[in-house]
């Protein structure tokens, strides 16, 4: 594909930026944003950074009906010495190609889409915050915005990406928090979309949440569909355990999603010569390591909150009280190791980190 | 729930009128459609019918990125003394609230809903198409509209309806189709949305439907999520067989979709006398019954086709020609039963119809 010129229409009104503390995760936007279009006889075509504005969609698109849909979800960091740091942007539109490919989406071009990224995160660099712990969060997505109500691939959409200034995570220091094992609900299911990173697989887990959030818990850790037996991930993050000095994280099996942040832990865990293990762990077996005394810490680990670590697990009436509802020293270690390179301050020693 | 005064804006610039042989299902609107929005604290509110027109949405609507949404499909007929006909449409104002509770979206008063809609085709009257076979496709549907990146239910929906008038499904008379039977991709599971019209459901299907498609089948049969053994629903229609005499169609088993084709057509064999069963039937079943002459017809049910025969069934390259690839007894029966209670040509007696 050759990379098509790329339009920008600045604004001429822009926002003011909100301060650093008032930021809530995903409501407030910048400026401008990219928009590109595809239709079935020209493939994508138009790319354009415009300013930040409403989007116009006959009722009847496809978007709303049959969720023909794909996102990604990244980071731009402001490093101490003011560059602008992308973490492993290359997977990111590598994983959406594959989610497209899954919801038979056409592929988006890896190499001038990343080109367009950096160009749009450039226009808007001084919507980055440099509070610790804050960033640029990235939101590339696709929708069909064919006007038919016939169940079958759309012939056009729309690739967007909108920028979104976000908070510290965790405010006040990092939290363990407490999770229900959801033993009715399933979150996906092999030769499903669990893999994909599209819009069914996300609200399909809210009665889950909620009935989690009543019972006092912050969210959930799904079993599989098949067995409700094998641990697949907690919330929308992965989820590591370190059992008695290895840690064990749910192999790739079809149903959970290839996390960026779970792939550079087990990278580092390997350069740091710590066991690490992909496999299937069901939660009987994580119960009994919990009951014997070896269950040491568990974590989520996912772009937004990067290491999320579980102080409390409840399954079916059991509680399980992991490292005394501290943040473990290796959940610790690997925020600390991970975040360093996302912001620039550790020595990017895999070559993860893109400067715009 | 109060019923809130319907305000009516009439368009000003209508659309002429296709001719009944050149529709295409889901491509032409009529001139007006029904919308209505909800915030967390009044509900739902401002009920108008409006001319058709796009929807504007802010990029960061929640439906752009986690699928909370929800839809129904039902049909307005024509009858030959110019009454306007719809079948069960309390089904599917029903279902829709039962899809909601499962997406975590706020419940419509299907009373007032119901008024809205008849309002609204009562309106369109004209655009009912007369010819045999075609009808005036109605298509409510909600969509989360708040501005929020968070994986969480939104604050605030639209619900739509809007209609699109559709020719005859079998132009040229029933055909029987050929069907592929899926064993890479799954539809649901138990625990999912497998029973919720909701858009995840469908896009999740196109790629089985692709390759179905290209080994030169219409459609796919789908099969259980857990074992891949279990029949569930063809394409996005319920799936009947007629086995030595006995009509066997899968049980709602919280995975697939309770149609209103299906509930009505297991009234109507009841009616009949003739012996009707909801169980599970595996692949191997259906195969053995084939291979033993037993198995002597086979059609999808739904309300696009109403009544769609399969004529010849491929799994794992085993070829199952049914009734010799032409519509069996049973199968015309009924449509004929269904489509003439539908236009109002067959007399009542179940009270199914509401007049507009």
């Amino acid at each position: 594909m050759n990379e098509k010129e790329l339009e920008i229409v600045k604004s001429t009104n822009k926002k003011s930026k909100p301060q650093t503390d008032q930021i809530s995760f995903g409501k407030t936007f910048t400026d401008h944003m990219f928009i590109m279009d595809y239709e079935a006889d020209i493939g994508w075509n138009n790319p354009r950074i415009v300013p930040y504005e409403p989007i116009t969609l006959d009722p009847a698109s496809m978007i709303f009906h049959y969720g023909q849909t794909v996102f990604e979800g990244l980071k731009a960091y402001r490093s101490e010495d003011n560059r602008i740091l992308l973490f492993r942007p290359d997977k990111n539109l590598q994983r959406l190609n594959l989610s497209s490919e899954r919801l038979s989406i056409p592929a988006i071009d890896e190499e001038s889409v990343m080109n367009y990224l950096k160009q749009l995160v450039s226009l808007e660099q001084d919507w980055i915050p440099t509070t610790e712990g804050t960033s640029l969060y990235i939101r590339p997505f696709i929708i069909a915005t064919e006007t038919n109500l016939s169940v079958a691939p759309s012939q056009s959409y729309k690739f967007m990406i909108i920028l979104s200034p976000v908070g510290s995570y965790f405010s006040g220091g990092i939290k363990p928090v407490s999770i229900n094992v959801e033993e009715q609900f399933t979150r996906a299911v092999k030769g499903g979309t669990g893999t994909a990173k599209t819009a069914g697989n996300y609200s399909s887990g809210y009665q889950a949440q909620a009935k989690a959030k009543n019972e006092g818990n912050a969210d959930v850790l799904w079993l599989d569909g098949l067995e409700k037996r094998y641990i697949e991930e907690v919330g929308s993050m992965n989820i590591f355990f370190k059992i008695n000095g290895e840690v064990v994280t749910p192999e790739l099996n079809g149903s959970i999603l290839n996390g960026i942040t779970r792939m550079s832990i087990i990278e580092v865990l390997n350069e740091w010569e710590i066991p690490v293990v992909e496999r299937k762990i069901s939660i009987e077996e994580l119960y009994q390591a919990y009951a014997d005394g070896e269950l040491e810490e568990a974590f989520g680990a996912g772009t937004a909150a990067v290491i999320s670590p579980v102080g409390e697990l409840n399954w079916l009436g059991r509680k399980m009280v992991i490292n005394n509802n501290q943040i473990g020293a290796l959940s610790k270690k690997l925020y600390d190791e991970i975040t360093g390179i996302q912001t620039g301050k550790l020595v990017d020693s895999h070559q993860w980190i893109l400067e715009v």
